[in-house]
């Protein structure tokens, strides 16, 4: 049982007529119930919540947690930032959406500007699975159509993905490295690009999958375990 | 369930009284043994059986092919090879252990020599975890230690690994990228370095848990699914 | 001065007349004149030539290798295919174009089948810089934009670059990874996507720009010496 | 015509008589002299100059910055950093030496902790060129040995290196990826272990020669110049 928590900034589901129409309940809960099944235990987090809904407690008993955010990054108070980077660090799975390229916890984790090319005109996107093996595109056929998608274009100020899992072709002439990994720390990251709050994205099933694929991939092993600071010597240094 | 088939040459277990001592049935026993549990449905095969007991009929019907050669690589017919080959660009996952770095198949994979630096020494191998969050290190502490075996030393001629999760320290002063994770076409490959076949290695519990947590890693997925050769237009070309 | 050999099979020059009409003196001619400058000394090879052109001693005297083949890989003799390799994991550079993914040295260097998708209906190509620190995209803008060309879509059946370059931009709605590099034994292989031999892309000043790029970063280093094979231990080992 | 600074904290060598002994001059002087030569124009900053030396001119007129910190870290103003930050992503290359790992501006740039494990014991320790072909490994042996030095051992909590150019092995029983290249926007980073302070580790002339040949791989490309924001499409976008 994979225990996740999706995380929504919530504004334009509060203040847009056409947001709160594709997403009457939040965009949280479109993915909520978009990803449930058997093997995740699902709750939900939102900006105007204490501590935006990511107490210490909520994120110790996280595996996978999703982000979106877009208008209020700079409204996400620093320590639950670095609450949530600790987290990651210590192996907690991060999967950033769309506009949650530019999120304080992205930036921090990148090391980057995260700043790319954007464009808001409902042009079609065609996500092609460039590593077709990966666990990340399981079920998915050669490549995701979305009719209606805001564009985002390359440079994509990012560091190199440690695996791209999917690259974006636009109607209007650009490109996309729309699906990437990172370890960080103990942490497996994974940003995935669709998800316009104008637009149903988050209905459609297999940008569903994708996410669901990407929790999978995503929560903490037991993994070997790092050890830190001043250390004695394993084996006799010769003459010391 | 994930089908393994655990390959070896066995030759030296009938030959080396020395090595027959440590594994009398055969590595391939030991490592099926050595792995056995709940997820896995496990066979063998070895150079001497007709068509080295790798015909069409096993590889369709395994996941996960472990290969173990050494003194015998070339007598590996190139039609085996060829179709191993096929399988793991078509998706089965490939384990290749210690001395099969210069098996045809590893060597055909990686596109490079695959030579190293080695000596028989009988010292301390220590394998570290660089990249402990990775499933392949689930469950290993920071390092494994291994009392006495063979030397294999940089530089290891091989491409850069997609994931790098093991370093090996040596006590004659060496070091070597030991565990490294590899796509290829449709197929996962892992190399993992100990096991020289006088000593006890695949007894060793740590190092077994590693090729188990590998068959895992490997096991192929039902991903998205590439299309090959000629292809219309998706959109209308302006203009044509 | 690094020295270049450009070799091309050279036959759809002589055999279509809308080929020879934009490279009258052959693809490798205008490569050779195209990136011309003080830092090179450029020959040419082809496929008629004896020996293909690549004796011992023109392969011992060139620094960076570029390949232009389609029609006739299967005409490459496999001794001359692994002279070249011998001489690329010595350390020799070698730039793949265009069709030349099908060509036996690129396949027998990357282990997969170089499989992609193609459509030859004069499309529209950009090629998007997405590591534009890169040495290899000197001096081009943030997309190099091709009239006409011959698609290529993903998936291309290759080993994730050890860096990727540039992503190409179809019209007819396709995606491919067209500039990846690769280390390979000591050399180091630059591939570039475009250059279809019906349309002007080697008269195109961004395309032969890169190709001088490539080759400068290819040209070999007098790098650290490996050294293989059975080897004495560096220090003591205890109880040995 | 290079123009690389050295950053030292500079304390060391005015508190510790046995560091002052090695370094006279501080690790600066020590560093500017060692890689001293035609290509390169070198300035030294230190932590105690107004603006750690480090100034807005200073900067835009630096094409490889060196650092060297340890004890004080947290003096370096966060402003400074900023400036140094932004001057990377701009393109300016970083060379990052030894307990620089846990300074502010490669913390920042990492999004890690970039912590490791650690003992002072003047043991031996030996760099093995994991990529011989690469260009900061140019003219360097197999390996490179220092009599005495730090251990620094894994795990080291950074991520993957874009290029894994050395490991470094300790008589104490621990292995350390210890030349380690990252892309980050337009300025490229190199991270060299070794150079403890009470050590003649940067009178080394192979450890002098790895930092000149990472000074010019590090300097900036007049490359591709990325544009980011808002941005027109570049085709017609059917129906829109």
């Amino acid at each position: 049982m994979i225990r996740v928590t999706v995380w929504n900034e919530n504004i334009h589901e509060k203040t847009n007529p056409k947001v709160s129409e594709v997403y009457p309940n939040g965009i949280h809960v479109a993915i909520k119930e978009g990803i449930a099944g058997d093997s995740f235990e699902i709750r939900t987090a939102t900006l105007d919540q204490p501590e935006h809904g990511l107490t210490e407690d909520v994120l110790q008993h996280t595996d996978v947690l999703i982000w979106w955010g877009h208008k209020a990054h700079d409204r996400v108070a620093d320590e639950i930032v670095n609450r949530v980077y600790s987290r990651v660090l210590q192996g907690m799975g991060l999967i950033v959406l769309h506009s949650g390229h530019f999120s304080k916890i992205f930036k921090k984790l990148m090391g980057t500007t995260c700043d790319l090319k954007w464009r808001e005109a409902g042009e079609k996107e065609r996500i092609w699975a460039v590593n077709p093996a990966h666990p990340i595109a399981e079920g998915v056929g050669q490549y995701i159509e979305i009719e209606n998608e805001e564009m985002y274009g390359e440079h994509f100020d990012i560091p190199a993905p440690d695996e791209l899992v999917f690259i974006s072709w636009f109607a209007g002439g650009e490109v996309f490295r729309s699906g990437c990994t990172y370890y960080r720390g103990q942490g497996k990251i994974f940003y995935f690009r669709p998800g316009h709050e104008t637009y149903p994205t988050y209905h459609h099933k297999d940008v569903l999958r994708v996410i669901a694929n990407a929790v999978k991939w995503a929560a903490p092993r037991h993994g070997a375990k790092p050890v830190y600071g001043n250390s004695q010597p394993l084996e006799d240094i010769k003459g010391k």
